[in-house]
Formats: structure tokens, C-alpha cells, sequence
């Protein structure tokens, strides 16, 4: 019987698999849906397994579960709870659960020491020194996450709410958000009340889209969240050197480097791989062949 | 039968009531309970009736609202609905519903035009000009009322985290605020995503404490939000003039002048009267004594 080993990129969205034979060799990969351990993990397993399965298919090979290693790249993965249940549940061989941040910097800087910062609706560093991991940030746009796409909506909608006060100059930005909540600004309080994540997120790229063009108030706002992150990496290369790998992830990564400082922009480098293939790489080291029959019995 | 006129000052935590008589001169005061129109209206009524009750046994009377015509004024009143079935309801002869904001201000500078800024959990300013009456910044913690209790406290536990995460000193404000959490950030966290404005705000007589001894991160969020007052003071000078009259007014106003700009430190005076009165002086004037026949008709 052949065995294999699949990496799991799991999140809010989506879930991401890779099937690989031992020596790390993609052979198929798939998509579900949303693999949120905290909120649902029910929907988290179901959605584990179908991934996993599709990258069977994909890969040309009867779907068999049990005959797979895995490591799964899971947000959530720092409360015990959780991970114990889908832990029990999971129907590989052999899993474990790691951060989601862990796999993306294996993925993005491999076996080296070095750093991400993923900067997408949250902000989150990772630093692996010596083996080990830190992570930076990434407790919440309410009182973190400086720089992130949530926290620059939430000061867009801040800016625009100044704007209509005369209190800062009236922008095409401004004027467009306005227009978006039917020139009330009681529905952008409205909206600011209940609003998520990913809500305020949903008017960055207005903003990126605006400074493109030179707006006073999305460069205010870009310059803001750009000065959060350079002092963050100020803090990522204290801990982890500056000689070593530095890559920015996610949706806003490709955004940010003309805004900050020269010191950090010049060591960025391009991410090597992506999450999922992380996740594949630290599950061939993690299941080496040897440890089968062990595991089995 | 005597008339009288009585000031309503309620809020969501008290409900405080003067009367007075036709003259505007003062007989007795009465407290009750929360009287926020919004939230609970049914219980805002009560209250109102109650303290103006307390009002009349305080002046040796009995209490006979219907011969009382009132000014109230109540947090929400620029909220249709709310105003509508509270007013159908009100137990005086005649009332009128006004915004808080428009009773600190006679209160405060009395008949002028002039400008006030309330600077307590929220922060607004509003002003007088021309008999005309103008509301700036007030939109709630999320996205306005910066320098306010809420945003100050919001910004502590901020600064607390970016502290633990090395990327700000960690002063003694932020060891106070970690001892709080049992050093626990996720305790932060979690309390931070739940927190209502007067949560977030009772970190902030913390900050004031610490900023007296100096601590580097108090006095850092502590002209932050006076930084976000100095600017909406520009704005309320540029539309009152500055030769009028213009006052700090609620819980964190005694803290702010030493931290304000001097253009506007050198123009605050102190309030002439509190809010409860400003409504008394506006109900005499609202209801003279010519015009009760035909109210009563």
C-alpha cells in the first residue's frame, strides 16, 4: 500500500489541499469551503475531508484517507479546545495542527530562519529564530492589527465622518464613501456599529485605489497604516536579525512596500511557495517513512 | 393655579428635573434613574415622571405635573420615532424635546452664540450661531469622537498590546493594564471585541493617573486625543468666530487644557450654569405666561 502525505491550508474562506507522495512530489490538489475550527468545526471537518479527497481525484487516485499523513495549517490552531475535538476527528493516519502562520513561512521562507508578516483584513508577523516561533500582532483590528485592510477601512470611514464634520478637507475619497451610504452619515454609524473584520475591509480598495490617484485622505491613511507595520518590523528584525529572509504576505502585501521605510523595503523578498505547499513540506519531515509502522501499530 | 416650568436633563445612566417658576426662579430639584428614550422608553417615561415629581416634593409641593410645561432635554432626540411615542406620553401640560446638547449649551453660555465641546465617554461639539444650532463629531467610539473616554481607553489597551508585542516600551501604565488581564493578552482581546464605549472608558482614569507620574505611554494617548480635540476646535472656531464663548464640559474636561493647543486653551471659560438649568431657562422662554391659554385650550 502506497501512503501519502497532504498539506492543509485551512481558513475563514476556503480550505486548501495538496496531496504529495513521500519524498514531497505533488500529485493532485483541492478546495472546499470555510475550515473555521472556533466557530464551526463540524463544517471544518467535513470541509478537511472533501479537500482532501478532491486532491485524491485530482491526483488520479481512489480517495483514501486513512492511507495520508497530515499537517494542517489551521487558524484557531492556540486554542486547546478546538483542536483536541477535530484533532479526535480527523480521518488521516496521522495529523497534526499547526499555525496557519507557521505553514505560510515554511512555505514562504522554507527550512531557513527568518520572518513573515501577512498582511491581509488582520496583521499578523511570524518569526521562526533558532527553531523557534514568535508570533507579533494579530489580535484584532478593535485593538491591534495596525495597517491591516480592516483597520484602514475603519479609518476611512473615521476620515470621511471628519470630512462631513469640516473638521478634515473633503476628498474625492471622502465623497465616494459618502455617496456609498446615501450621503447619510447616520448610516455609516449605523454600519460602524455592527461592522466586522471584513466589513471594514471591503472599503480598502477604495482607498488603495484613490491614493493611486493622489487623494490627500487615502494617503493619509495608507501613510498611517504603512508607519504600523514599519514599526512592527521594526520589532520582527530585533528578534530575528537582518540577515535573514523577510517576505509580506497576503491581499495587501503587494500594496505596501512604495509606502515603507527604505530600511525594511529593501530586504523583502519574494515568498518562494505558498501556504499549502508549507504545509506539504513540514508534513514529509514531520511523517518521515520510517515512522509508519509505529504510528500504525 | 399656579404654572410652573420644569428642566429635564435625562441620559442613559440619571434623570435630573428642576423646577422653577414662571420667572425661571429655581424651587426644587429632583434624580431618577436612566432615561434613555432609545433603549427604553417605557422606562425613560417613569424616570422623567419621577424626578419631576421628586422636583415637587423638594419645593414642599404636590406634585401636579399637568400643571408644569417642560423642556427636555435627552440623548436621541434626533431619532424620529423615539421622540414621537415619548412625547404623546409626557405627563406635562406641554413639553418639547431637545437635544442634550442644546440645553448644556444654554446652560453653559446662557443666550450668545458660542460653542461647547462635551468631552466625556463620547465626544461633541456644538455650537450656537446666529440662533442657529450645529452638532460636530459625536458619531460614536468606532469611527468619531476621538479624544473621547472611549477612544482613550481603547487606545490603552492598543498601546498595552503593542507593548507586549516589543513594539512599544512596556511602562508602567501598560504592566497596570497587563496585571488587570492576569498578563494575559487574550484576555484583552476578548474583553476588547465585547466592549461597549463606557468599558473601554473606564481605562481611562488609569491614563490620567499615570500621565501625572510622567508615563511615557499615558502622555502618548493622552495627546493623541488632544491632538483629535485641537482639530475639531479649528473647525468649531472657524464656524462660531473666536470671540465667542466656548467651554469644555463633561467628565474628562478638567483633564484636557493642559494638553490643548493655546489658541484654544487661552478661549475656554468656564460654564455659567449646568445643563438641567439651561433647560429651565429654555423652557421660560419657550412657554411664557401669554401663551398658556391657548396651549391649554
Amino acid at each position: 500500500m502506497a501512503d501519502y502525505v497532504i498539506g492543509i491550508d485551512g481558513g475563514g474562506t476556503s480550505c486548501r489541499a495538496a496531496l504529495a507522495d513521500r519524498n514531497g512530489t505533488l500529485l493532485g490538489c483541492g478546495k472546499s469551503g470555510a475550515s473555521n475550527i472556533l466557530t464551526d468545526p463540524d463544517t471544518a471537518l467535513r470541509h478537511i475531508a472533501e479537500a482532501a479527497e478532491l486532491a485524491f481525484e485530482d491526483a488520479g487516485l481512489t480517495p483514501d484517507l486513512s492511507s495520508a499523513s497530515a499537517i494542517l495549517g489551521l487558524a484557531g490552531n492556540n486554542v486547546g479546545g478546538a483542536v483536541g475535538y477535530v484533532t479526535e476527528r480527523l480521518p488521516f493516519a496521522r495529523s497534526q495542527i499547526v499555525s496557519d502562520g507557521v505553514i505560510a513561512l515554511q512555505g514562504a521562507i522554507g527550512d531557513e530562519d527568518g520572518a513573515i508578516g501577512i498582511v491581509g483584513t488582520g496583521t499578523v508577523y511570524i518569526i521562526r529564530s533558532h527553531g523557534q516561533f514568535r508570533s507579533i500582532a494579530g489580535w484584532g483590528f478593535q485593538v491591534s492589527d495596525l495597517g491591516s485592510g480592516a483597520r484602514l477601512g475603519q479609518l476611512a470611514l473615521q476620515e470621511t465622518l471628519l470630512a462631513f464634520d469640516r473638521i478634515r478637507p473633503m476628498t474625492p475619497l471622502c465623497e465616494a464613501i459618502l455617496a456609498e451610504f446615501d450621503n447619510n452619515p447616520e448610516l455609516i454609524v449605523d454600519f460602524a456599529r455592527l461592522a466586522k473584520p471584513g466589513d471594514f475591509g471591503r472599503q480598502t480598495p477604495k482607498v488603495i485605489d484613490y491614493a493611486r490617484r493622489g487623494d490627500e485622505t487615502a494617503l493619509r491613511i495608507l501613510h498611517t497604516g504603512a508607519a504600523g507595520i514599519d514599526e512592527a518590523l521594526d520589532t520582527v528584525t530585533a528578534l530575528s536579525g537582518d540577515k535573514t529572509k523577510l517576505c509580506l504576505l497576503g491581499g495587501l502585501a503587494p500594496l505596501y512596500p512604495p509606502y515603507l521605510a527604505e530600511r525594511h523595503r529593501l530586504r523583502l523578498s519574494e515568498p518562494r511557495a505558498d501556504a499549502m505547499t508549507g504545509a506539504v513540506e513540514l508534513a514529509v519531515k514531520a511523517f518521515p517513512p520510517g515512522a509508519r509502522m509505529e504510528a500504525c501499530a
